[in-house]
């Protein structure tokens, strides 16, 4: 038993060298069971100190020694004594575990990517066994450190390796149903689907851009909450990403960032394994990736035996955790299909299953006498002990919290807000409100109004702009920008990057359920960003996109900023809240919307143009997606209906004004949010849109594409079929007939 | 005289020594005209032979040398007395009526971003003046070198360049009505407003991955056609990009892509000038620009003083043209706003007039005492050459081509096609067709039998994947890669790069109008490309978009990959042809209207799974965009329609044939583009979709979002409004009710 305590508390300096900001809450072995025997040394310098700190374990809880005390010399031992001290006999059989049940579940699938599991599995069993902290009881613990799998189609990785930690996520029998119906094991990781996944990857270069903000919002965190006397936010973001991810603009973009931000506890792995799905990387990929990522700011690392140099991939995460101000990317270079006598190496197994024949091989090439998704005994003993731990890491934090609690009351009660994603009681009120005696402004301002009120009750709000928070009206005046050195502030500076900016905000959103991300740039530039909003609505992240300058409306700038067909693709778009507010009052309601639906994100389009504030118009209208905001007539029955969203709105209700004077019955109706509006019950639906009155006019400087729906065959939509043109705005939309008149025409034709 | 004419010899020999490649064409000045003298030195040693090619041309035809021999030795010579021979008053005064034209159009539109042109004035007028070879007379001249400004917001910069040159389409009264209604110089430069506007600019990083087309179309034709004794294509392409482009990611991709490729010819401009329009590039930008791309592969040089110092940007761009096997960044440090003592080196000069004091100050600054707009006598003399010299250029490659063609018949009749954008005759009879009998295959096989058909007669059809050849079915079996050593081929491998993908591919249709670039993605990824659509679209570039695994049909990739919006968000997009073919022949059929379409881009969305050929679809139907395949109804009265495209078109044929048997009259409608029936006659319309006819039912697996419009406020549309998931196709399929069973229980509901 001495032998097997001395390999874990080697392993557990190791970790603990491994993890370095926190010695003092680093794994130790829970377990006594009989293991492989290593052959190791090195360890008869340690102090007593650090011996008897670790060694002998009675209890789960007791096993962890959570004072932070006179641990700093301990550490400088193990970080001393790291080689030759781990079962390599064990860690091999992890790692095969991992490329074993990875490529079992595709063979039964018979779909999905085999070739990054087990080129990964290395770095992937010693993140997760040996240097992760996580709960895997609990996969919401605030502390815990974040993995992501950027390059998203290898899940199998990760699926084996939650299954290894203890996930309930992931059991036998989900693995078993990998890429089946209804399975918690989808093709590509799914945050919303399996517990123990942070975000939803697959679209590559989406997740490296994911793990910065989520280390962009650590680094927040602790800047923010963290005290001399207690480090209460303190974890690290790891991810893996591949090739592909790499030759994505996307991740440049992040990538750049989280240099400029020196985001030193974010330590991603670059998987350079030669080879995507068409081959060969020296096809299209022959940059030197070190030196791009040299020039954005990191540190980089070569371990060049990724597939086999444990003690290589131990160290480099060791260096990268003393570089404290710069993300670290360390270049893993391994065999795609490492194991596959006849596949590994190829493109053939990246994304196909192997085939019976060459699963038979690699169980010989890998000496793998197991049957299909077995977990040998010593593997699932080993890695038991993740239980015990993973619940005493929380019990521990939560004993710290509760201290930091007692000290520091109301950062603690801000904190808390952030990590349960409750909001302040009375929050709402906050929200500005208007009346049409207010002077007329442009919704991006009163949108800066809304924001800068918020910033004051929800603790969890941040965010800027692509570059345009001048134009864009996002700049919280309250505070500073968060920089390198001024991370607490709450404005962050973009740059032009806005696929970044979206999937940055993914990350952040996803941190913790109380972040209230907002991004902005023009409207139109939302086709830059698109992919990273798409996946925030697949994955609820409930991120606020403030999206300006929404229509022809902005003028001179011409078609290239003046987006036309926006609109109905967002409307088309599942799980994502279009919101187009007219005013002053409804841009509030939209911020209200916005903020309430954490795992449905928003866009809210803003003009650029004065509007002035209508009378009607109510944040509760707005919640409702489509209502009324003037009618005279009466029994539900008006001769004509009006509709119109943002900036036309006042079109429509300047029409009515004039049509009844003329002795018609007009209802005015303000379309916000159609996804809103179908949210409703048929009865309050009949109660704005009466079936039986069909005559409807819609006015909305976009594309009428998808209006039918709202004015139905017999009525008629103005709109802009075509791209715009570089001109003032006001000439623009008399030109393109987006006008009182023609709303009256209309209607008078219809009615 | 004597001065002047030395003057103009050096400076001609500055540019020979500039442009390097072909000394025999250089710019030799044509003007005798009294000039201010420059104090130069340096000529005296030139051999007798250079001074005699050059000296006191008689005329505009004869005052050229085209011969191309013995002229090695003169560029020599050139080169080494490149410095001091500028008359460097003359060229203030050039780049001062630059920046003022600038300031000028700004100031009357009272809207526009005069801070690029007043910074970059030095550099376009060294490149539009003294090294780029065009003819003002006619912006299509195939050799031209090409020049893209990436910075597209600092358009007056290219309005004034090419008013000076000579351009009829940016006139004075042009440069009066920037931004105006109606004008030949809107907001951002457009290629289809302003002829000598090469593509359309404005969103960011859009351009230089234009460049990256155009040089790569360059490289690929000089390959493919040029002769040991005739250069016949020889030209470069120029790019300014700024702080911006250098931040989106889509530049990182091109620029990746272009070190790659070697492209030796492609000289960018980046304008360093610290400021984008949040303030100083220190907020969000300090990576080391020149570090990327090293990495990238790209040969680097920095012009330190980019606001006077003029023989460096010269010095630089020799340099540039000396390397021959990487694209080159000429990294140029300016002021933005140089020359305005109060606003410049400062975000407020970015994008809003400088207001008549500062203007005021400006003048005064820079000592420029002229109106508005106006354009001193001496410079305009200056540039008048251009006129001449161009008509002079164009004439000499003519002869040289007329030349080519005697020896070459078939590579210049290949050529003439790619140039004239006129299709070979009887080319669409490569297309291939199909009846029922042929075996069920997938559209992206059929797609890839037309690819391999078509560019077996269409000397212009060039493109690839985003690395996903192999899933796309995009290789060209014919042809090999196009790579640094082998641009002559016609397969590109994009990498995992669609944003770049896309633009590039706009750079290749808008160099000459025969070429036809296809590119390849998963239709979902269209997502991350989007904003390079969006281009084609505006921009009139006849891309052909090869979109395969198309809806849930491609299964257990799950919901990341499944697009469920995608149809829908172009077809809401002007200038588009969204095109989903359900068989063979509409395969087919959609071919020949993207090759047709050569301005108006065309998306093919094509399915991962196998199709029957269905009986009554033809080439012809698609082209009408929606049309009957069968129809057991008399008098155009169908008890019911069904309406399918794609895959689901099978589902309603398969329904129709059960609805027959109960005795029903049913039409069944393949709606494989909106657009294209949109475009057809009002009676054409009425005979596919009778009026009176409101039972209709229609089948997408895909957002039903704008189905209203086609199945009426009567019909039904089964679709699916939410994202998909991950399993077996056929599972997903049922359990998400696109099936024959909903459409017969549909159209049992309606009629």
């Amino acid at each position: 038993m001495a032998s097997s305590s001395s390999l874990y508390l080697s392993q557990a300096l190791l970790a603990r060298a491994v993890h370095g900001l926190n010695p003092s809450s680093d794994r130790v072995s829970l377990s006594t069971s009989t293991l492989y025997l290593p052959s190791f040394s090195g360890l008869r310098s340690h102090s007593s100190s650090t011996s008897s700190s670790c060694k002998a374990p009675t209890s789960t809880s007791s096993s962890r020694r959570v004072s932070s005390s006179s641990s700093s010399s301990v550490r400088a031992t193990a970080i001393e004594t790291l080689d030759k001290t781990t079962d390599v006999t064990l860690v091999e059989k992890s790692i095969n575990t991992i490329r074993f049940l990875s490529i079992d579940a595709v063979e039964k699938a018979n779909s999905g990517h085999p070739g990054l599991p087990m080129g990964c599995a290395p770095m992937g069993h010693i993140l997760y066994d040996e240097v992760m902290r996580y709960n895997p009881k609990n996969h919401t613990w605030f502390n815990r450190d974040r993995f992501i799998l950027s390059a998203g189609h290898g899940c199998m990785l990760q699926y084996a390796l939650l299954h290894l930690a203890g996930y309930d996520s992931v059991l036998e029998e989900d693995l078993k149903s990998f890429r089946q119906w209804g399975s918690r094991t989808p093709g590509h990781p799914e945050n919303f689907e399996t517990l123990g996944i942070e975000v939803t990857t697959g679209p590559l270069g989406q997740g490296i851009a994911n793990a910065v903000g989520l280390a962009l919002a650590e680094k927040h965190l602790a800047a923010r909450f963290n005290k001399p006397d207690s480090e209460i936010v303190d974890h690290y973001t790891y991810v893996i990403l591949g090739d592909g991810c790499q030759m994505e603009g996307i991740s440049n973009e992040a990538a750049s960032l989280a240099g400029h931000w020196g985001l030193g506890k974010l330590i991603a792995f670059y998987d350079d394994n030669h080879i995507s799905i068409d081959g060969d990387t020296e096809i299209a990929f022959t940059e030197s990736v070190d030196k791009r990522f040299e020039g954005l700011g990191w540190h980089v690392i070569w371990v060049k035996n990724g597939n086999t140099g444990y003690d290589e991939i131990r160290a480099a995460i060791k260096e990268a955790k003393t570089v404290t101000d710069k993300p670290t990317l360390i270049k893993v270079t391994t065999t795609i299909g490492y194991g596959s006598p006849n596949k590994s190496n190829s493109y053939s197994v990246h994304g196909s299953a192997l085939g019976a024949k060459e699963v038979d091989a690699t169980r010989k090439n890998l000496a793998w006498p197991y049957e299909p998704f077995h977990v040998p005994e010593d593997v699932k003993k080993h890695w038991s002990r993740h239980t015990p731990e993973g619940a005493a890491l929380e019990a521990e934090w939560n004993a710290k919290f509760a201290e930091y609690e007692k000290k520091y009351k109301e950062e603690a009660s801000e904190l808390k807000y952030i990590i349960s994603g409750e909001f302040p009681a009375g929050w709402e009120k906050a929200l500005p409100t208007y009346t049409p005696e207010n002077p007329a402004d442009a919704t991006r301002n009163l949108s800066q109004q809304n924001l800068n009120s918020l910033v004051k009750v929800l603790p969890g709000l941040i965010g800027g702009s692509a570059d345009l928070a001048s134009s864009n009206m996002t700049l919280l005046k309250s505070f500073g920008d968060f920089q390198k050195d001024t991370p607490e502030e709450r404005n962050i500076r973009f740059g032009v990057r806005e696929h970044g900016m979206g999937a940055i905000c993914n990350g952040i959103a996803l941190h913790s359920p109380g972040f209230i991300p907002y991004c902005a740039t023009f409207f139109v530039f939302t086709d830059y960003m698109r992919a990273a909003i798409r996946i925030s609505a697949l994955s609820e992240a409930g991120v606020i996109y403030v999206m300006t300058h929404d229509s022809i409306g902005l003028g001179e700038d011409g078609p290239t900023h003046q987006p036309i067909e926006h609109l109905a693709s967002f409307r088309a778009m599942p799980n994502i809240l279009m919101l187009r507010p007219a005013d002053g009052n409804e841009t509030a309601g939209s911020y209200k919307v916005a903020v309430v639906n954490r795992k449905r994100p928003s866009i809210i389009a803003l003009s650029r143009q004065k509007l002035p504030n209508l009378s009607g118009t109510s944040i509760e209208g707005v919640e409702k997606g489509g209502y009324t905001i003037s009618d005279n007539s009466s029994g539900n029955k008006p001769d004509v209906i009006l509709i119109g969203t943002g900036s036309e709105l006042e079109i429509a209700a300047a029409a009515a004004e004039d049509l009844r004077k003329e002795g018609k019955a007009v209802r005015v109706v303000s379309f916000v949010s159609w996804e809103l509006f179908d949210d409703q019950s048929d009865e309050y639906k009949e109660s704005v849109l009466p079936a039986a009155v069909t005559a409807r006019v819609s006015i909305e400087a976009a594309t009428t594409f998808g209006w039918e729906k709202i004015v139905g065959s017999k009525g008629k939509a103005i709109g802009i079929d075509r791209f715009g043109a570089s001109a003032p705005a006001g000439k623009i939309y008399k030109e393109f007939g987006i006008t009182k008149e023609a709303v009256i025409a209309a209607a008078k034709e219809l009615s």
